[in-house]
């Protein structure tokens, strides 16, 4: 921007104190309108239903991986690690940026309204762009987060069972949950962290540490990405989207801002963004608030199922759910469905859909095909935490744990 | 709601670990639309522009100082102070609904929608529907509330220099923006209240954390709640306001939700609130997603200076703010506003004051006469703090501290 | 003491904040010189050597404890279970001396001086002697402390899988080494507790914070309490106190304090405490000042294997330590031994194993058959946490790990 | 010590998470027995008696002091000053050893046993003896440590007002105590510092955290430096060692090891130290240990007044203490002496003051003339913070603060 020396920032951040804005890349990546966008998206989505804290933004966690990267790129430098100035400004950004394609409440969007479209491939373009309008001062850190960089460490900072992506967001989410069984310690993983034939290894001595990652990792889910209520109220939210769609698609005039309109009544595919990259700017401007305070105006909407849905939603009157080990009972769940049709006055047996609701959960703790981290000892063996750990049973972790869930609207008496 | 006893339910709270709902009536109370919707609207509205984890809500504080009011209320039995099972629960439940009045950020409405409407008449009005929905469940609430209850000492825990509403801000605020020096000990504080006489006073050796109290709040107030930058936010907030409110009053048409609509284009005063209690429950469906929808969709408005001050707030391009203890020279106002009436093509010159703001900021620590905080010594004398204490300087803490401030968009070339 | 009310007192604690001491009875014993003693020995013994803020005393874990047994009778009180003022007060007392029978550096002690008396047995005549000093205060106290009490549940608050000992050390030596993956969340474990058919029981919602109970204690075992360097540092300790009863009894004077003396130059047995009561008052004159006074002086003692001892554990060259899961080789060790004999120039071959030194350690997780923790369901059904989790593995845990240790000094080069 | 890279190595620390050891010259100063002799010395000596959780030892503090200088490097460095390697590590080892002269229990020795001998003059003969030891690797560590380096901040980053000693023990005192007002946010304070005409002064937007810092310390000082029972515990102990001294002179044989007795039987001053060296070494020898051990024993000495002091010290039956702005009424003193005499049958009158001290304690927050704390505003104007400060008043922080204390024995009856 000029030709000072750059003045280091520094910005409040409750999980590590100060968090430093390195240098002028950064910033004004950060003073981007599409990267100030992420202050207007929840990390987290509904999860303040169960957890009132967790409002924090995918904004902060986005900082707070970047922090933890300026960390870790001074760890490994102090054991010899190789890391030129480019490379640490690429790894910067990079990590900065991974997020970037995320719509308010993804998971509902994409099962909705941006169906084709996920948000790691809006990621992609949007960095592009980004490269583009910054005279491609992102060519490293987009060669970093595709993967394309000859330091294949870098790309694993960024990406992998154990980048900075996924350290800041256990620590922050734990943080705001207030779920204290989540916490882990990123200060001594980073320090165990090194680079052996150019793959992210940690230290035989920070096994522990490890273990405690993945056992802290897996509770998480259970306790937070994966609580019941927490996945009723997206089901809601995802049947709320589906029948504003649907009114949509038959041509009622529903309320909205311009660009929740836009894919309201369009169907948009990832040709639209291929071919025409003002998509991509149109799809920079949704939020959460084009979501929710539409919601709130649906409240009141003609339509009984839309209405009855969102104000539910807003009112916090979620869906009863039931999670068991085994698929429920087909006659429990036609029992509800017949139920609903009355209460509700369905016309169409589909609409059931609306108010009576299955799924399934899954979470593996450790897949040692996909998820490698590797431990290496000092005399020189690299060995997978599955193998090195005492604690951890790999036959345990890697069975994924199934669970069935059923959601139904509470006024539907069993 | 039914014979069963209540079974206790506990909710998450990253500040005090677990906050429990201690009966059914505070629970139906938190279920309540109402309070619900203190859930949309952030506690300390644009300060996240500075302080960006600070996006807490008025739902979680309002939990939180309802939980420090169980742990007074336990304190000051464990002392011999009777306060019967129904005062208790008037007191949980007149802590909890303290807020309750309060709009989307509610500085900036009561300047410009709502002008003749406090939140403090808001929640009254509210406590009494409330009231009413209830079957009366809340008069000694609302007595407590209005300082109409006979114990004295059950108001100031809800209202007063010590009570339960600032306590929780406090420490709530402090923690979430992240600035660790407003840190306060409200565990020691709330030990050490007792009443006497019918009114709450702190123990002697509660001196110290009273005044670390005092010294904190303070610098709570210049760190975060006038810190300039956010204070700029407020004024640019207002300016839009303003701005909808002068094209909705000349007939121009505005993007909004019904709600808004209703406060955009209509003149509302307290008399309306008055006579029709519909008008409550309009204003109970405000809230921060129906202003900041709008004013994103205002970005592209075709006034240029409403799409200015909207696109600027949004991307976070903030007034420069100055600040200083001297008002600033009037010339140098005039040319700021000289320049802006040719930079932005102003047809009106009043139409300045958009891009050029003046404003003070006051804060006093502590005032004697007002704020009252009572020592109580062994030998039965009750002393005010600012005469127990040897740290406090009265005659400082006393005085006012002035500053003003200077606010312009940055286009401005000085 | 006097008749006026009892003034509640506060003592300030890091991990929990305020610790409120409840009545007089609880205030007399924590004025005992017995319970002062505590003062003086530290928790973690030598574990400081590897964690320097381990230096945490039984004292303070002692007040925790008691701290959280209010905690805890609040809980169940808040449920519905009776638990008297009597009763409570006796939980209080109990769980306060649970631990007065330590002696300093226990492990170290039993294995040496005191080789019959454990300090489970020197609790029990220590309690009985205090209840007769107290006239008779303490007869509920003990009786729940002997599980003598009908209500059984009483005594698993002081001893069993989830009692307030437990939590508080887990709590507080996870605070004080600064392992974080230690970190515990007593708060939601109290919450969660519940009497079941007079059987201390974890409601159904509190599993996940009881599976990271599991897995805390777990990580704690391997990474503080049998932390091989810790371990070596004891071994040493051990043979300190081996070597100088072996003096003593030869007949050579050694320094040390008359209560030192006393155990060192006599053979002491339980005998001698239940036929003279005398003797438990001497024990309690016994501290780790005691101990480590005297090794500090014996660091220029003319036996040259007494003094090398101490020299290397006040100097902190503590033995070289191997660990591994297979028994070490005769051999390897046969040849340690033997450079031994020539490095220090020993006489008596037996005399190795002050140098040299082997062992094992062992840890179960989790013990079905004796460590029953219970998990009460809604259905009313009681399931053993082994089988109510998903993520735990009950063949893992209930598999003990051993491991071998070899341990020698550093001066033996291999 | 070999020819291998240094490999870094970690120590947890509750305060700051893990601590970094940079080099192998910081390494082995930690290894030197004189350093270890540290853990065997607490940091607040009998504060312990009213916050039992500050047991933290002067070992604890040095690591984390020399810590923050890393840290404070760092940011010194980010900002454009120049530190040498070499300057680097001598500011380090500086820090480290900046209390390697503290004997046990400090002021009480002072004042009776090494009566001309401060810790700062013990320190100076320590380094220098530590740098011979070390083949002169200490050459700039003892230049910075008495300010004979030519860059004066390195020298200031050690000793003044804004010193890593000081950052380090209120944060630590405060995290150990237990006493969440001296709390201080070392990291914001530390990213603040920079250099200005080679002195160490504050950016001008850490000015808060000055303030707060100022501020804590004050609070720290009554809350605990000077807290008046840990006042009466140091006056008692005073007492102790005096009459231990003054038997001593009689030719009286008391118990304490050899130690302890060469100090307790000879009339040390400085001139020994500088005469003969080998005192350092003796010195080094003492600590906690040599005093509590022999205070144990001398509850039972055939002295009463000895013993008494002593058993009332063990069993914490400290002094009665009265505090007040005014000196006491000579007479009122006078009559408890009186009571004295009769009470413990005393033949000499100038015993009373074993049993009661007069004494006085002052705290003055910050004395713009010594204390100087510089902030430095964009304008490149260089301000004291009594004068940069809205909050601070000058008038009230620079006068001294006088309190009078009168201790007395329990026992006497007034």
């Amino acid at each position: 921007m000029n030709n000072l020396p750059f003045k280091r920032k520094f910005i409040n951040d409750p999980v590590y104190g100060l968090i430093t804005i390195p240098n002028t890349l950064v910033f004004d990546l950060i003073e981007h309108p599409w990267f100030q966008r992420l202050r207007r998206i929840l990390q987290l989505g509904l999860t303040h239903y169960v957890y009132p804290s967790a409002v924090h933004t995918r904004y902060q966690h986005a900082l707070g991986a970047m922090h933890l990267m300026t960390q870790a790129i001074e760890v490994l430098r102090s054991k010899g690690i190789l890391i030129t100035a480019e490379e640490e400004e690429g790894a910067l950004c990079a990590i900065l940026l991974h997020d970037i394609g995320h719509g308010p409440y993804s998971h509902a969007l994409e099962q909705t309204m941006v169906r084709e479209l996920s948000h790691e491939d809006i990621s992609l373009l949007m960095m592009d762009s980004l490269n583009e309008q910054m005279n491609n001062r992102l060519e490293t850190a987009n060669r970093i987060f595709r993967n394309d960089h000859p330091k294949k460490f870098l790309h694993q900072l960024v990406s992998s069972q154990l980048d900075m992506d996924r350290l800041d967001y256990l620590s922050r989410d734990s943080f705001f949950t207030g779920v204290a069984e989540g916490v882990i310690n990123t200060d001594r993983i980073i320090k165990m962290l090194t680079v052996v034939d150019d793959q992210l290894v940690v230290e035989g001595k920070g096994i522990y540490s490890i273990e405690k990652f993945i056992i802290s990792r897996r509770l998480m889910y259970w306790q937070v990405y994966l609580h019941k209520t927490v996945i009723a109220a997206e089901y809601m939210l995802v049947n709320i989207l589906k029948r504003a769609k649907e009114l949509a698609s038959q041509g009622v005039s529903l309320f909205g801002s311009p660009v929740l309109h836009l894919f309201l009544y369009s169907d948009i595919t990832i040709t639209h963004f291929l071919e025409d990259r003002e998509w991509i700017g149109e799809f920079a401007k949704l939020d959460d608030y084009d979501i929710l305070s539409a919601i709130k105006v649906w409240t009141t909407n003609p339509d009984p199922i839309l209405s009855f849905l969102c104000k539910s939603m807003i009112d916090r009157h979620l869906y009863k759910v039931e999670i068991q080990n085994e698929p429920f009972d087909r006659k429990y769940i036609a029992d509800l469905k017949e139920k609903t049709v009355t209460l509700f006055g369905l016309e169409d047996e589909k609409d059931t859909g609306y108010f009576v609701v299955e799924g399934t959960v899954t979470n593996n703790a450790y897949n040692p095909e996909h998820d490698r981290i590797r431990i290496w000892f000092r005399n020189n063996e690299l060995v997978d935490v599955s193998e090195a750990s005492d604690q951890l049973n790999i036959s345990v972790l890697s069975t994924p744990v199934n669970k069935h869930l059923l959601c139904y609207s509470k006024n539907i008496v069993v």
